[in-house]
């Protein structure tokens, strides 16, 4: 822990337009480009979090509609809020709910007060305002708090695009005017438009005239192509603040990171690597590897002997293989910390990579890594 | 580890009937009373080898059944046996098999020469000899291996219980005999005989006189009483030799164990720390609570504020509650872990007890606390 008491976002080294930076935080500093592992329901599945400590992750992400409903925020603030209810000392940041309430939730009505819906878990109704979020975020004590925004499904018509932007444009507004962070909380806006260039300019200039402490880019990594992904991106950055933190909700791939990274954004999160896990998936520096494969039953080898992480360097692919097949928790434990591994890995060697000014190299690199046939051998 | 390269028993003091000892082998001490996790399919199943190492397991134990259908005996000795396999250094003590496959297996046929069955998982035939048995344990390389006996449900009568035992004992034999121990290896021989103290007694003598280099008794905990099961232990106990350990397969609750140990039993397994763990239950001493009911939905108390496992005096009965209540792995993973130390505390204590002469007290201490009402509070 650092003994800043504010929120402060410091750009070290560019090299292009990727970013080598730092954020301060009352619970620590967050080393950028960062990935923060997606802790759904106040646990990153089948990992401890003195496991992703070790792994060098600096933040985790919380869900608002998820701990809204089960276990509720106002028990959370009760308990001590959302550090202290889990478990883990360094910095949160929680979305606002909105992407979840359009992809979980049932029965949902918007309007412009916000949206109302059924819980997927037991139905009960609830309502989520722009006010309502930011207050479940200063219960849940986040260190980085996002403004509510109107998710829209891919492919939705530039009309709609356009319509949910300047909604959530407006929710911005009153999600920062409801914000009451404690000293070093921050507030996120998040730009959207989908692949719009003139949508994306629009919702990034009005964002940045309120002075957000941060900025998202939304409504990505929904069913458009990453050549989409990317070209949106290359739009909106230069609309940002340099001097602010920009955070690329759910994504991605290996690739995906690396390729953002490229075009200025400082901060991921994403479900892949767990959730991969859990089915038996595993990212290495040789691919993406398919446990569940009968190839693997006889072999001996780890999936990295060069990683750090035990879970990666100690058990065999036989093993890995034989708990996947099974059904095991604990090969879902391993695989979830090894790719979870993979990626504080990635972003480490990315971050060292800026730092060098080699990082055109380094991407090129990990293209290529990443070019080679699924499952082929090292 | 120690330098011993025997298996050697060494009774080290006794109280009233209680024994204190120690187990030596090749990987490794056995400290008994010693309770052994249960690692099925080549795991205990949602825990890390390094946490049980932590929590002061000396053994584990591993089913001969589920290993020999999946990954296969012979893929295991190819990858260098069961410990290299699992990445556990420690002693494994294998069962034989003949439990589960009457417990679990299909189409079941016993003769003479042994037992046929269908897999449970895909319905593939295979047989299950005592040289079989012996067999696939030496391919495991376990440091400790069972006859093949043949486990009878309970309720059943008498005549078909003298049946069952006789054919074990002529088993045993037969195990013996194909027995290929690696120095240090051990087999030990199973008393069966269900309830009855005229079989109990003619199947420890006969065994006693093959000369196992340790005993276990079986067929309890399969539905009797226990009452039944400790006085079958009672029965049990006299006929076999004093300096070699004596094994109660598959007990049991606490008290069981208490109650066992204060009958001359050595050595225990169960699966009911880690089983009900899974199902949001947690041994404590104040009693089993079981997570999943409401009332520890506000409750900021740890399980036990004094343990020294981190999974029961780190996290909170509310996070516990929240985790089981939303199917959560890391629920599963610190109630299977803080289970595990309960039961290590418990043989631990139960050791100190023995070596300082106050077992009795110890025994009765542990009988007040698990006569409270589940779930009262301290």
């Amino acid at each position: 822990m650092t003994a800043t008491t504010d929120f402060a976002f410091r750009l070290l080294d560019t090299d292009g337009n990727a970013r080598l930076g730092v954020i301060e935080t009352p619970r620590g500093r967050i080393r950028t480009p960062a990935f923060m592992p997606v802790g759904t329901g106040g646990t990153v599945k089948a990992v401890y979090f003195d496991q992703l400590r070790e792994l060098g992750t600096d933040i985790i992400l919380g869900n608002t509609y998820h701990l809204m409903l089960r276990p509720g925020a106002e028990r959370i603030a009760r308990l001590g809020g959302l550090n202290s209810f889990i478990g883990w000392p360094g910095p949160i940041l929680t979305d606002s709910g909105g992407f979840q309430v359009m992809s979980l939730a049932k029965l949902r009505v918007i309007d412009e007060n916000g949206v109302t819906f059924a819980s997927h878990i037991d139905g009960s109704r609830h309502e989520l305002t722009p006010e309502r979020a930011m207050e479940i975020q200063h219960l849940l004590g986040s260190a980085i708090q996002m403004q509510l925004d109107e998710c829209l499904a891919f492919p939705h018509s530039e009309a709609e695009c356009a319509r949910a932007m300047r909604l959530s444009l407006r929710w911005a507004e009153r999600s920062l005017e409801a914000f009451r962070g404690e000293p070093g909380q921050a507030c996120f806006g998040i730009v959207q438009g989908g692949i719009h260039p003139a949508l994306r300019a629009e919702s990034a200039d009005r964002l940045a005239a309120m002075g957000f402490a941060g900025y998202a880019i939304g409504g990505l990594a929904v069913g458009e192509s990453q050549q989409q992904m990317l070209a949106t991106i290359d739009i909106t950055a230069p609309h940002l603040p340099d001097l602010r933190p920009r955070y690329l909700m759910g994504v991605g791939t290996p690739l995906d990171i690396v390729e953002a990274v490229a075009r200025g954004i400082d901060m991921f999160d994403c479900v892949m690597p767990t959730r991969s896990g859990r089915h038996g998936q595993a990212f290495t520096r040789f691919g993406k590897l398919n446990l569940k494969n009968a190839r693997h039953a006889d072999d001996p080898r780890p999936l990295d002997e060069t990683s750090s992480c035990p879970a990666a360097s100690r058990y065999s692919r036989a093993y890995l293989h034989h708990l996947v097949k099974s059904g095991e928790i604990l090969g879902m434990m391993l695989l979830s910390l090894a790719n979870l591994a993979y990626y504080q890995d990635l972003m480490a060697g990315i971050r060292r990579a800026i730092a060098e000014h080699r990082f055109l190299d380094h991407r090129e690199r990990l293209v290529a890594e990443w070019s080679r046939v699924e499952e082929q051998r090292p």
